[in-house]
């Protein structure tokens, strides 16, 4: 079950708004590498969590700490939209060219649609998308997931602080990107409480590995047309991380012959030219 | 620029059609963990590389072989459509009630829009969608990305494995699974070759860290409306896995205040109560 | 900012796991008219919320309280997945035609992707999509934004109650069904809040209303190809519901002419047989 | 069956073309409060209508009169859009550093995609999306919807009237915004003629109300973690809106247990860290 | 301006309703094939015609006419879903194991979210979505989107013919199988009216064609890994069918240099092993 | 199987990088009439490709060379949104609001997601989506898809190459229209090679004309209010180009009655004011 305080987790104050920041802060929102997206993937693992209870309860507390994420988020986006301290948004509605210039880069829909407020949408008004919320039942994978989206998301969030030169962003987002660095390294964490690469590697370990084809799976296919020799780089010789295999390098060849299908039946009315023998092709 | 051959990069074989099977097959093709997106993830972080170039020469070739694998799935589900060796499609698209019962399981658009063929879509029919090519222009990310495609990949590989007793379609899955197996340990030998986690971490490592908020970035905040103890797990106690800092407990508290946003602006048409001066409010 | 506690916020009991409703949950998670929705919606109007705060207070409380719906339902989903009573899961996943046929009700993604766990979709498969959290920055149209959120929901919990015998399943959606009738009131309230029919409508109330169509803005126009006479129903004659006007019953006709576009530019290479001069038109 | 007249409904008069507002015009075309979605909403509505004849009649006339407003969005968009009394798409489409500026303010597919006419999207160019038409097969959450629908979309349409100064484009959006207000108030007629708010409310009103948790259902449940007092407003003390209950004011506990979810199964071949018995969590 | 008559433009009758067969004609109605698509694409190529206005006249009616076929079809779903001649729709909405299985092949938001209704979405669920609408501002461009429209909405619609035994359906299929190949014709015929295959190809016909590569517009690039000889097919040899060129083949190799791309700059936070100056590549 | 060069197919060369241009390049990459979609589109196509073998064959080369073509756009793109030659995008992340301007014409998320490359979406930043690529098994209409997609193709080529006066993207631009000419005469080529016009339409020409209704297969149907007579077009008078009728001309009347939907059933939860007996109506 889930509470709330009034208060925000960490401050947020804008020091001069800012219209085409707050699209900017919308990436951070409502975009693939965005809050709303870390927020649903940490609950969902939790929610669908099976195995030790200790995993579950630490996706809770992330989790839940997202939320107040998003929250900085919307609020500074409605704070960059104000115009309590100067003319920008009286300016944005107004017809005066020079400001429709300005407008070019604010989204639209900012006014349109949520009269100066936050929205569930990227810098690029393309909505939240349920299906980057990743919870696989596999732990690992889903750790992986984790420091992925926190990877990008740290990415994110340096580049929008080189976006401002407001103090009070920049102080914002400093925060935002530690909370980053501690969650990259809190998903690190449970890999090598799970045993390490070579404790999790390759996922899912819980597949017998002889049934996979054993000549190919430390194997680099080149498919380069001029069939090079190997390049002795670390992926292409060497034990693999996960202390499993030695990497091969190879030139990639057809395995296979070519597909041979069925001429089509009746009932999905192709071309009646379509319709030969097998024996009549060629 | 790329070419092709006309034969199958590994040989795909039915033994029995199975139309249901063709469904569950389109996960892997057009889903989010499918070889759509993994193709198009490679490709567009080789194309978008910046910096040595082996990465770019490396993502190229695992691309490329990727759309072979798109290809190999295309086959196996045209195949499983197939009726060649029995009357299921000819049942499939007739009105038994029983067969009908069948082809709950199956995708109707398999027969309806692609005439027996596959799709660029999920189990479920959502069609493949861009946002889940993930190319940050930050290669330690990128990679971390492609540890996760790989592992839900796998994983997603291992419970098709499972759901079929085809001994052509295990075939074909233990030679992706084996792939699948040495892409996880490809991408991981490329972290390593960037430094390993002390190198890469926190991604991005070009941000200097003592712009983030210092008193944060190794904090296990707990959002337990409980004010439970340090439970000392490997995440919240001792170094970080990056070797940059030292883990720490802390029960969560509001930093900030309650957001105070100004009154609706005229132009944003809000309901006229409202437009209430701050010092009106309660 | 938020808290969770690891208790839920009402007890989630499945007697007897039935992946097929699960699957039928989903709609109840990641639908539209879904849980996911409803917890957005209410938390952007807070953060958005300008004007008197005690609204913004009670979007709050709401929006924090549907996230405890969400858990519920994802922990529904899970348990509906279980095979701790019965070989349902085992058979699902088996390659038995007869569990096969059932396995055309569940939602194979359940499976494949989230290893028998709630997923941020519904009940097809379609993820959940952002777009529909509205958050208009008007405090009346969110509110019926609000009531038909809570409508839909409700009618959506009772079509699912209606589908399952489960006590536990029952118990539960009795509970939803409970608070979505209080919430479809409390927006109700709101609405008398601020003033009734006569004082939200039309909706924005800010315009001044004389400068819209006075001729067209009570009017029922009636597209009927058959000129038919005024029905005398409560939408075409007597008071509007607003007070503000009197509605009427006319035939429509155009009040406009036809549309006379320009010729195509050179720069939009239309085909050369489009580029004739206006008066060579006819 | 469906007829047209080629002429407009009401004239559409663009006196200076601006493409800039040719694109937020789109909003109100292909956006979530745009004029497809209410076009299709009644019309499917009217296609799905069981139950009193004269509902369908009513539906059928105004979801056909939409069209007619698409027809009207979509000219003012391709006048907007052209040169005809200006340089303005000349410059568009010019390389000059200035008017590139201004294009940073139009939709760059209304040249690339559409050669100067409009779209089926919204203005940040998002496809419009068939998830929004709601026809939920009961009427009164059905005209909640439409109420909704025409609120914010008469809020859009008075946002739109204030982003121009053109006479034409103010004099038809008068004519949209006209209607809308008449359509908000026919949907409010039609819940009037339902029976009013204790008539339709709880919607759906055909479920037995002692099958829902009496509990809870006009309990307002704080989720503040400070466990405030009732504040005395109007949704936490007196009769609810729907005359069958009384609000009362609760500060939320947990009613569940912690979530208990069996050990994945073999097949969803999660870790094998994950495989614990239950007994030996903690 | 828009009309309609209460009554359809052809019978739709439904002898036994099938809700397998409602769910197949969603594909239909919200598909990529379906009414819906065509009926915008028709009515915004129209409203967005420049040049000779007869065209604008013709795709005004024709898409007037379509909006008349997604009313037969819809009201088709609605009859399949009805249980008055059985008790088919009693039995979908039971816990009977039996009909669970029918279930199974059922749209279930056919009952959770319309209440036995037709949706603005395709057979899998998945919504309309506006990016299908082609209007491209070119005639000729078009008229082929509009003949492969009709195209695979005829082949549909056979496959659909062949999906049902119901008499009523057979024929109001052989209905809109008629209506389908009128408009393959009359698309062409616009075609040939614009010139032929000579007169508007290459499409666009106003670009210079001077002003493209000459050494590549009439040469069949073959990709084989093998370097075939030419096959001499129609696409190989002999004059193109634009009667502009003659094709020729010729086996594809890079006319272009590796990409090398410039290293990355400070503010795009890459890593740091990244940032090597060009010269220390290799 | 496929294979790939280092090099590009053709070259790339940006002499003065615009980010603005390297936006609308997104168009001919991730948008509907993208390289995306036809490359997707062919190999789909080819990969379910059923009766003579040569289609297939010659679909897998052109299939291939449009990744060639993605390559070359997304290799465009990094370019375009580089520093090498200027200060342009020093500028673009900077404060500087003359600066800011500019970037209001730029896709921020070229520097927030991708680090300044490349994406899987289109000008507007909508992702590419799966249900573009058609591939309906029936030969003839899926030549008209790619007649379609190459049309919309080159046109928007056209446009691109209006839209720069760069001499290197000039170039590149002049090689991509030159293929857009080859492959729509290619298409045309097959279909002729089907038999032509009379030959393959109407398509599916597989499907028995006896069974459609001949009453309406070539007439064309006013649904003009004002019942015109016949304006002697093409299209309404004269042989169909199928060869197989005669077009006529008809003023269309309702052949159908007003759909009669039985009252919902009690599952369904409408109101109960719907709940009326059919004799009741009225």
């Amino acid at each position: 079950m889930f509470f709330h305080d009034k208060k925000l987790q960490y401050t947020v104050k804008v020091d001069k708004p800012d219209p085409q920041f707050a699209r900017l802060l919308q990436q951070a929102i409502g975009g693939i590498e965005g809050e709303i997206r870390v927020c649903l993937q940490y609950l969902f693992q939790a929610w669908g969590n099976r195995g030790p209870q200790k995993y579950r309860d630490m996706l809770l507390e992330t989790g839940t700490e997202e939320i107040s994420h998003i929250e900085m988020l919307c609020t500074a986006v409605a704070l960059n939209l104000e115009g309590a301290k100067g003319n920008i948004i009286d300016e944005v509605v107004s017809s005066n060219p020079v400001v429709k210039q300005i407008m070019g880069g604010m989204d639209p829909r900012h006014y349109l649609s949520a009269g100066l407020a936050a929205m569930a949408a990227d810098s690029n008004g393309v909505p939240f998308n349920g299906s980057w919320v990743v919870a696989s039942g596999n732990l690992a994978a889903d750790m992986y997931a984790n420091v992925m989206a926190e990877s990008t998301g740290r990415l994110l969030a340096t580049r929008l602080w080189k976006s401002t030169e407001d103090p009070g962003m920049k102080d914002m987002l400093s925060f935002l990107i530690a909370r980053d660095t501690m969650h990259q390294n809190q998903w690190l964490a449970v890999l090598e409480d799970l045993g390490g690469l070579k404790g999790v590697h390759p996922i899912p370990n819980s597949f017998p590995q002889d049934k996979e084809n054993l000549a190919f799976n430390y194997a680099f296919v080149s498919t380069n047309i001029n069939n090079p020799e190997d390049p002795g780089e670390r992926w292409t010789m060497g034990q693999s991380p996960d202390g499993k295999g030695s990497f091969e390098f190879v030139n990639g060849v057809p395995e296979g012959n070519e597909p041979n299908l069925a001429p089509p039946i009746d009932e999905a009315y192709a071309q009646t030219e379509q319709k030969i023998k097998p024996n009549e092709q060629f």
